[in-house]
């Protein structure tokens, strides 16, 4: 069995709200030396058998499909 | 200037219907081999200063009070 973590994060070009309003938060709460926050989504995909190299293609291709928007965000992916 | 990354997943014993209607999602298109899907976030923080110990141990002050639920959330960090 084989978990694969695929990481997806809003464009660099693209505005983060949620992530301003945490450093805005950060900033109230002392944490001072908080320049920016980012926020994503991180997703833990349990497949069976190995975590080869067809496994990896087979997640990009199911991110690409299912759980990035890719015209606003862009995905990674590692082994867990 | 550090990055630090914080990932924040359900506990194992909470359930995740978000992950759950993703790996359905991924069974109906043809990803048979997905067992299970965790549904989690990611934030991306942008410090002041190196990422020593004293940083990560402020960033993991950060997560316990603004970015984990830690009823039901737990995190881990990490350099970026």
């Amino acid at each position: 069995m084989a978990r694969i973590v695929v990481d997806v994060m809003l464009r660099k070009e693209i505005h983060d709200p949620q992530g301003e309003a945490i450093a805005s938060a950060a900033h109230r709460l002392g944490f001072g030396q908080v320049l920016g926050v980012r926020q994503g989504k991180r997703f833990e995909v349990e497949l069976s058998g190995p975590a080869d190299e067809a496994a990896l293609a087979r997640v990009a291709e199911l991110a690409g499909e299912l759980l990035a928007n890719q015209v606003i965000e862009e995905f990674t992916l590692h082994e867990s």
